[in-house]
């Protein structure tokens, strides 16, 4: 699967980069989640390579474990809430998108919905406001962090304040990105030009070949996700950004300054797209080969015989299912030959069948690596898929919410998935979709196919992402790959005011030559008249 | 000047590559001068790495010679014209360019010479289309190039049919790149994006920086630029690709299957802009550290002392001036301080001074790297704009035709060369550009931040290309990385119909609207002007 000159080549690239870079100071703005397991990846190969990394927590972080024997460091700011605050309302956020905001038409999304939604956004707003004011307001600790002298800001744009931290600590920062709906962040902030015609947005489900119904439904989804982006963002953060640099800005134009965009996909999960020199596709950079398992786990993977086994979890942030939702999972589990590894911390179903492992946590990509795995049962969040490609293991999606449901879009339009709704979902809909990926050898083909493609890359994604950091390091910044648009506005972007001057142009010859007709016209008329009364 | 990394990493990855690849069968559709320079160096590290590669090559060819020593090969096939006659033909071209067409304004251009242009045109599709007959209508040579079993074509789309027998032959081919006027061919072919607002078109002179008449120019460009392609591309080419396929297709069709399209040039260079997945950026392949120079022309170099020296070169394709412009140039030159090495294979001008030696041929490369070096007075082709990049040379420019005015428009842009105009330079201002380029540090500078940019890339412009050439061998194809807007016409691609539509449907919604309002306002009118008569 992996061929072997990349394997080889990675190995002295790896030696290379190690014996080549300076050693920097990097300092993190992170996200919590799944979002951390991928930066963290980053951060753990950036101390392996000699790079002194320090991630700004605060004190009520619920899910960001740094890892100290790697070498890295944490610099705690206070924030006035709890880890259980956060947690439930995270909770609280999911669920309503799980459960509540997935049975609504448009219509009820807009009315009355659309101002519970709102008032959900501009609560997480104020919630990201008062983390940001826990460094932006500490003159204390932003001292301490000037005087550490960092290189470089590593951030998530999913929260908000990396730019303005890196700002006032007069630095280049680098993004690490994973999506925004409608592309909203990477077109306006961005500059990355997303043609509505074949660049679908995220939520759209659609894929980058669309009728003129989807089209037009993706271009206007595209207005859509621009006015909420200005309603919840624009409205919400500009005065905040422009009070704490103290200069008249926008969240968008502080956005536009990141050096890189480190995109957390490739052309292995994407629909070919335009993009930027400064957007780096690194997708599965935290992938790598499978350890061996744990030796119970190995035994019971082991006793699946030829049937091989089935891997399932729905990610870090969905620890409980509802006790029906999980007995119809289970039931499923259940008739299928293969052994089952559920990774799933909530109460065990009564339906579990002897087949199928309940686990606190599992190793995943161990799991994906190992060859007994037939499928894998996702909720199709970006890691995880990844994890399948790089180990080339069919899928059986159950998206849920955020950039998941397109996600599974993209790897069934790929060939390498069944998708199966969530909420409207029996057991048998499991059942045939298990046995589909397993069965039909398409799936494991199609699997492969961008298992190659992965593996297949002149650098590794990891290397890429390391060496863009670090290329930013050296040269203090990467201004040589920051596209001219970001000097210009919309319409000029457009060239909508060269369009609109070419069109009074000919508007104004087109009347001038109309009146000088008509003028002439008349005289010809007058002069005949005259002449023929005069005759 | 090179970072150490990538020395050491290209060196593995270099042997990593050999080590993995298969030998695979790469034909050539090559093209004449510096683009065989350029494809020239990708042939010759293809052999290196194991693959047979076999030059298509015309019995008439006037300036391919393919280092057989090297392991490359040649399939011959015959041609209706002599080796002078094509070298004729592209004087002329070239005269009337330099010295005609360059002192024409815009409206002497489209009459009466557009029909000389026109002619020109033509002329030269038909030259074109014989070439491509030479092994399209040569059932004999088809039938031994099926049986060879290629794996990839490799062709230089400025030389048209390529793409035609990769099609014959049931081959994936590739493109190897430099620009088309007004970005034509890479917009309408390749469906790379190209914003008019910040992507100047050659041969505009501009830079990513335009004011609102640049802007409006370029747009106007664009339109103009495909006008041209239309009559003298798709007109005349259309109907002879649709007979030799045999089934109804077109030339931008045809063009826009390629694989990849290598784009010979890189961000040290371009003004940052979008692209696609499969465009890669691989300008500079051709250069390489210096071999030292031999004896004569080493105690030469040796001799200019602190003051260094100034390399002279207009290209492969220059051989010769009129007496006047060399006696011009020869007379700046015995002006400066420095040793200057001109190659020139014209008349030795009567103004040559002491200071300055005349070759045949130069060692470009190794004197551009030699650490005495100053300046490079160049015509501003790629190649030679590369070798100043990778040695970080500062440039006076002294550009000619094609896309030579707007490369060092480039160069001017980011700081490291002066331009000169060819047509209405005197001594002094060739002896002001050269002074102003070698004792104004900030050139010397801006060419070195080009030189450090061009070096620290994560994988060597070459190794790219070689790269993306082996993965469309290993994997038949890159088609993954190809984007839908390929089965999309121009309007659906803009989204055209899609917003006619919501046009015609806001516009009828407000007629529809105006026509109610209207009704019910003389239902009203009606009534209370009854009621008031009644009353």
């Amino acid at each position: 699967m992996v061929p072997g000159w990349w394997m080889i080549s990675t190995v002295f690239l790896h030696f290379c980069l190690m014996q080549s870079t300076m050693s920097g100071r990097v300092l993190v703005w992170p996200t919590e989640h799944s979002h951390w397991i991928n930066i963290n990846s980053i951060l753990e190969e950036l101390t392996t390579r000699g790079h002194n990394v320090t991630v700004l927590l605060h004190t009520a972080s619920p899910s960001i474990q740094y890892n100290q024997a790697k070498g890295i460091q944490a610099e705690f700011f206070k924030v006035p809430f709890s880890k259980e605050f956060i947690n439930e309302m995270f909770d609280e956020m999911f669920n309503f998108w799980i459960y509540d905001a997935a049975s609504l038409s448009s219509v009820q999304f807009w009315n009355p919905y659309f101002s519970e939604v709102k008032g959900l956004c501009w609560d997480f707003t104020d919630f990201l406001k008062q983390i940001c004011d826990g460094v932006l307001k500490n003159e204390e600790l932003l001292d301490k962090l000037r005087q550490s002298q960092f290189d470089v800001l590593l951030s998530d744009p999913m929260n908000i304040c990396g730019e303005l931290i890196a700002d006032k600590l007069g630095i280049p920062f680098i993004y690490t990105f994973r999506f925004s709906f409608g592309n909203t962040i990477e077109r306006l902030c961005g500059q990355i030009p997303a043609p509505a015609s074949y660049v679908p947005g995220i939520p759209t489900l659609y894929t980058d070949k669309m009728n003129f119904v989807e089209r037009m439904s993706n271009l206007l989804l595209y207005l859509c996700q621009d006015f909420l982006f200005y309603e919840f963002g624009i409205l919400n953060w500009d005065p905040y950004f422009t009070e704490v640099s103290g200069r008249p800005t926008s969240l968008c134009e502080m956005m536009g300054k990141a050096e890189i965009w480190l995109i957390r996909t490739y052309w292995d999960f994407e629909f070919p797209r335009p993009y930027l020199p400064n957007f780096q596709f690194v997708g599965g950079l935290h992938c790598r080969p499978a350890k061996p398992l744990p030796e119970d786990m190995e035994e019971f993977v082991q006793s699946s015989g030829d049937h091989g086994i089935v891997v399932l979890t729905f990610g870090s942030m969905i620890k409980n299912l509802t006790r029906e939702k999980a007995n119809l999972i289970a039931s499923a589990l259940g008739q299928i030959p293969q052994k089952v590894l559920w990774r799933y911390s909530g109460e065990t179903p009564e339906t579990l069948a002897p087949n199928t492992r309940q686990y606190n946590w599992i190793p995943q990509n161990d799991l994906l690596g190992h060859p007994k795995t037939r499928a894998f049962i996702t909720h199709g969040g970006t890691n995880g898929i990844y994890e399948a490609i790089y180990h080339g293991i069919p899928m059986v999606g159950i998206p849920m919410f955020g950039d998941q449901p397109d996600n599974m879009v993209h790897m069934k339009a790929k060939g390498a998935a069944v998708v199966v709704n969530f909420n409207t979902m029996t057991s048998q809909d499991l059942v045939d979709a298990l046995n589909t990926v397993i069965n039909n050898p398409t799936y494991k083909e199609s699997a492969m196919k961008l298992s190659r493609i992965h593996h297949d890359q002149p650098v590794k994604p990891l290397d890429t992402a390391v060496f863009w950091i670090e290329f930013v390091m050296r040269h203090k910044g990467a201004k040589h790959l920051r596209p001219a648009a970001h000097n210009l506005t919309w319409y000029q972007y457009h060239c909508l005011d060269v369009i609109a001057f070419l069109l009074v142009c000919i508007l104004t010859s087109v009347i001038i030559t109309y009146k000088c007709c008509i003028f002439c016209f008349r005289k010809c008329c007058k002069r005949s008249v005259k002449k023929s009364k005069r005759e």
